[in-house]
């Protein structure tokens, strides 16, 4: 569910550096079907729902995390959690980097505080402010890879433009295969042990930057 | 990886309310064998560890929870995940509660704020500061489900005896069946739906407690 409250949401999440802004009663193609764990598109080339994602394999989370110093200024706190589809997760196991057809899905999640007997502190809420999906399509996408984003968790996504500095970002400055794995604790290793590691991501570290 | 540097960490998780001690060195009994999702126990009692229980099924993530205020002072920030078995997840959205053999996990993880590109708010570290797990064994628990306390995931967890304040404040806050479904947010409607939720529970949000 959607907050209808929101307007504006400010973040930089894992997934997209830029700010994300979500804007309650923007027109979005309509989901015309489901899909499970391949990335599938309608005709105009928007992503169909990745339904099911909250059943993949979980990477990590986030709360209020940001590229840029004070942007989470904005008084409302948020998680981001990171899930991916299955088989591409396996694949990522063995060979330390994503196959094609890899299904990123970033949800990004209203944090409460006082509630129940919770008193301090951060919990999820039910509240989705957001879903930004990064799909390797290698076939598809120049730089095998593209952005969406989802304005609910059943809306087929809407392509983010190659401009966005999301894909100047992740290409600069992730870890993996323009995928911000120095942020998922269970996959660093994995990717520090294949020698999977990007050029820019290993200078950025001998220089002390990460 | 447990904190080679920690010696005390203090937290109220979401699973085991009560302060929860984790101290390296201490003697723990060594894993004799892995177990897949369903509990197992060795001849002490003590649980095997649930492994690959990052490729569970995610409920949740917390930031400092806590049920005492001010008690996330301790200067040292960290998430809990929270991980079920994928059988007994099913039978909670077929039926709103847990069928025997449910296993949940409690994952505390450091929360680390400058790394990498990331400048303010949070993200996971590779540092696992303890893990908790809450077991359904009707025919083994008085109370049908025990908690056990594990100092890594590759050793054997310790029963928490039944005089620990988790259990008492489990049966008398926690939504459904003795767990905090109030604080997964895809399953607390489910429990709504089905009407699993708790007497105490539901008269303490009768009474604007939750």
């Amino acid at each position: 569910m959607f907050s209808k409250s929101l307007v504006y949401v400010a973040i930089l999440p894992l997934l997209a550096i830029g700010i994300a802004i979500f804007r309650a009663g923007d027109s979005t193609a309509t989901a015309s079907a489901a899909v499970s764990a391949a990335p599938s598109y309608d005709k105009d080339g928007n992503l169909l729902p990745p339904v099911g994602y909250r059943e993949w394999v979980y990477l990590t989370s986030g709360m209020d995390m940001s590229y840029t110093p004070n942007s989470g200024a904005s008084g409302h706190s948020m998680f981001d959690n990171v899930f991916v589809n299955p088989d591409a997760y396996r694949s990522f196991l063995d060979t330390g980097t994503w196959p094609d057809k890899t299904v990123m899905v970033l949800e990004l999640r209203e944090a409460q505080s006082r509630g129940s007997i919770n008193l301090s502190g951060h919990y999820q809420g039910s509240g989705v402010m957001g879903l930004e999906v990064h799909v390797k399509d290698v076939t598809r996408f120049k730089g095998d890879w593209a952005f969406f984003r989802l304005k609910s968790p059943t809306q087929n996504g809407t392509l983010i433009g190659r401009d966005a500095t999301c894909y100047s970002c992740h290409e600069a400055h992730a870890a993996v295969d323009t995928t911000f794995v120095q942020f998922y604790p269970t996959l660093l290793p994995i990717a520090q042990m294949k020698g999977t590691m990007s050029a820019s991501y290993l200078k950025e570290s001998a220089e002390g930057k990460n």
